[in-house]
């Protein structure tokens, strides 16, 4: 009997990283654990004087590892009695993104260097952070005048939240710690440099994915943007341009080995190969059975939205979505990736600072009232209307200058009603980015739901398939962007193809949502609504008249309590 | 030594009624007994399947009739050793309005009959019952085609607040009730009645103060609108006008006299002259000391803005405002009324349904704490807008199908934050309320505000300050509207005129607000951005683009923060 082959995942999110092991043959999780990131407030470092600053510290990611690892293991040993620890043959690592962080020259963090330890601005610049907007605009405008394609390929905007904004901002606001960087590494990339002692910027194997998506890199010109347009935005921008990369690596090639020193941490086999890192967005979606046609959502505190192209296929740009990168999810295939700033986010935002106790003590004791109190709500019956951009709009605007907004209260608008409004919000923006992929000839045959909303929320999920009017499924694991790079991972380490593991380990839930077609009509009135607030104030172009949405709002409330 | 003089006032509002007995040389408060009605929801009774309706039950003005006016009565005996109720010279009241009550032959509510007592649309019509907004639109239309003078004195749009929209509703929806209707009398109309035993409809002496600024009655057109005009609406309208009055008077005019039989269930002397009925918030001017040049806003549950001029001077109509009245407040006066359908209302919905119990456990923990965490915002730090229309707009926009919105929220907005937003938004409804009388040529030196919002909450007053500009000052009484009815209670039981009784009873309190010139300068710049959202959601006319919204909003809570 052949000894059972198993690979690891690991899944570095917004407020803590899990692990996944998975026997490739069954498909069967045999472990997972949890680590909250014991950092700052849920794992972030915040600036009471400025809502836009995010930032983690590395150690975090570090001490995390160890207990995510040995705790997987220890529970693949407890239910499996013949488990072998020499049958882990890869590891793959995903992590939030664009969420990069300043190195010195042998690769250290500078946030674990004892000079910047408590500088906040010498920490890992999370994903979420948003001060870089100002550079945003900058990196924008010069692109489009002098680089159009650089920016027709990110969507037409560059985001606050991606490398060159956050990087650039740093020299701007932080220029002491920028000047003390020798170059900057995204996490996802620091991670296998790490295990596979790569540290040093110039061996650390780059992701594709990060590359593409958020640091204008196409092997078409090059690589990185050339340093003419760099030193446009700032001279010592070019200089570091050299002490960066120059190649970028789908996660299908590995990283390195892992090292002796990690191995004996971790209490893995040395040797066995990382995979280049990726995204959580696109591993979850190959965790998730991505493929031409499939939308892979990943409804979480933010959402993704991924899908696929085969390259041969010649896809144009898609303004407005995040980007469209070959092999930054599949070698082979165009990734195109879009989402939401907030989704989850806004969800606990409002169980935490605006639903009061008669709906319960607990956070879980608010949402399962909530959710109780909508039974039966018809769409429209709130009467309320709400834009989900709490932090900004990521896509189709991808605007981070821009807020929430709620209208439609009248003296009885109670709390679950105000969650309603905020899950339909989420789901017309998912609507918009649908719209904006079909529009560009990516076609959308089958949307595929992971993170935890798509499996905790059924209300939401409902809410979902009667707004985006397309059948929903839900894959089957809890974890499917550690479950994608757990299959990098085994591809890395053995000859298999990515085909055949998601075969084996990527199933979908039985419970399908399906529209409710009136629910779909009334819906489909009321995002004429939306979509007038989102162009009025969200776009530049947009001009027109308002003094009809409040009034219909009450229409469609009135007919739909009738 | 001569008997002291007393005169009693009665303020009947929208939750509870309360009395106020007065000594008429010194002003001294003697007695104030408040009795909550004790129907339906904080005496209100609604409709879960239309949050339009708002009804009372008459039983409960009678019941608390006897409470609140035997309580004062003990409380000034034990106040005062020598007080003698013989000294007691005469009685006012003042009500909400327009509420109309139907009534039978006999003058007795329709809901006080066996018939009808489980009919809700046989109760009182409130105020604030806003089902009749079809109705309204439909007078406003007829009017300005075919009697332009009538609409244009009641600011140019009719309201669902008002009289002839609430009868008319009754007709459309309750044919029963309106059929079995005699005629209809405003609540401050009915009380004297009852006490004056003038209940039959022909006997019953009107209201000037209700009938001009709601019922489009005008000396200029023979009184109520005429039966062509009502023919247009209802040919039952037109009929019913013959069942309703012809003359309507200020509250310097006598009602009557108090019968034995209500001067025995009160403890009163028989025979003391009971004034016509005015509203409350006409009363409570008069009880503020209004004269020419001062605006009293009385800031409740929803606000009254208040002021006169006299009649010699011959105003133009002010669009919008409630209307222009010869004799309403004070005679020899055009009243002029305006005011916001909600503002403590705004905030007794957000507290009670959207702050969680981290502030508290009860509603005025709640609000203390609140503003505890405000103490020291700065103007534009939220970073939020809000428009206060979540009871529709009643001036300047005389629009009932307008509703609440906020925007600006990022995942960082706190509860207290919201609630200074939504002060902010009550104040910038109040800054246009003026504006638009100062267009028209009513000049408003001072504010004397009064109702208990301006006793309780300084952090809304110095908000109020800066925003509107202007000093503000808050009336010594805590009762300004039943200090009103007192006043004219006096004046129909002596010879004594409204100004003598004023500076008596009349006076203000220490504390004055003043606006801080740093304050007032943040707010003319965010009061831009409210009216263009005020134009942009509540006008036909206004066309335009609101993309700078949320980022002008972002730029001044930048600023403002540093």
């Amino acid at each position: 009997m052949r000894m059972s082959h198993y690979a690891i995942g690991l899944d570095y999110g917004t407020n803590s990283c899990r692990s996944l092991l998975v026997d490739l043959d069954s498909g069967e999780e045999l472990g997972s654990v949890v680590f909250p990131y014991p950092s700052g407030t849920l794992g972030i470092l915040t600036d009471p004087a400025d809502p836009n600053v995010a930032r983690q510290n590395p150690q975090d990611y570090l001490d995390g590892m160890v207990t995510i690892i040995r705790g997987a293991l220890e529970q693949a040993a407890s239910n499996r009695s013949d488990f072998d620890v020499a049958g882990v043959i890869g590891l793959g690592v995903d992590t939030t993104g664009s969420t990069p962080i300043p190195i010195n020259e042998a690769g250290t963090p500078l946030a674990l260097t004892p000079e910047f330890a408590d500088n906040l601005d010498a920490h890992v610049w999370l994903w979420k952070d948003h001060t870089g907007h100002a550079e945003a605009n900058q990196i924008t405008e010069l692109s489009a005048k002098i680089r159009p394609d650089y920016i027709a390929r990110c969507g037409g905007v560059y985001s606050s939240e991606w490398w060159w904004s956050k990087i650039l901002r740093c020299k701007n606001t932080a220029p002491d710690v920028f000047k003390a960087a020798y170059s900057w590494i995204e996490h996802c990339d620091w991670l296998p440099a790490v295990l596979t002692g790569n540290e040093a910027p110039e061996r650390a194997k780059r992701s594709v994915c990060a590359a593409g998506h958020k640091a204008m890199y196409a092997k078409e010109w090059g690589g990185l943007p050339d340093k003419e347009f760099l030193a446009a935005l700032d001279p010592d921008l070019a200089e570091l341009r050299d002490r960066l990369y120059e190649e970028a690596h789908s996660s299908d090639v590995p990283a390195g080995k892992l090292t002796e020193e990690w191995a004996e941490k971790l209490g893995l086999p040395a040797g066995i190969p990382v995979a280049v890192g990726a995204f959580d967005a696109h591993t979850g979606a190959v965790g998730s059975g991505v493929k031409k046609g499939t939308l892979v959502k990943i409804l979480g505190t933010s959402t993704c939205d991924v899908t696929v192209l085969p390259n041969s296929e010649g896809l144009t740009n898609v303004p407005g979505v995040c980007g469209v990168v070959d092999g930054s999810v599949l070698p082979g295939h165009y990734g195109i990736e879009a989402g939401q700033s907030a989704v989850g986010d806004i969800f606990l935002w409002f169980v935490n600072h605006l639903v009061p106790d008669s709906y319960g003590t607990t956070q879980d004791e608010k949402f399962i009232e909530m959710e109780r109190r909508l039974s039966g709500t018809k769409p429209g019956a709130t009467g309320l209307l709400a834009l989900d951009w709490n932090n900004g709009n990521r896509t189709i605007l991808t605007d981070v200058r821009l807020s929430g907004m709620i209208l439609g209260q009248t003296l009885h608008t109670e709390a679950h009603e105000i969650y309603h409004a905020l899950m339909e919000a989420t789901a017309f923006g998912a609507l918009t980015i649908i719209n904006r992929m079909e529009e560009y000839g990516v076609t959308i045959d089958e949307v595929v739901n992971t993170g935890g909303l798509a499996v905790k929320n059924a209300t939401l999920m409902q809410l979902y398939a009667d707004i985006l009017g397309r059948p929903l499924k839900v894959a089957a694991s809890d974890q499917t962007c550690a479950l994608g790079s757990a299959i990098f991972g085994a591809v890395c380490g053995g000859s298999v193809s990515i085909e055949e593991v998601q075969s084996n380990c990527c199933q979908m839930r039985e419970v399908e949502y399906h529209p409710i077609p009136e629910n779909e009509e009334v819906y489909r009135e009321i995002y004429v609504l939306y979509k007038t607030l989102h162009d009025a104030f969200g776009t530049s172009e947009w001009s027109g008249k308002l003094d009809h949405i409040m009034k219909d709002l009450i229409d469609i409330r009135k007919r739909q309590r009738a």
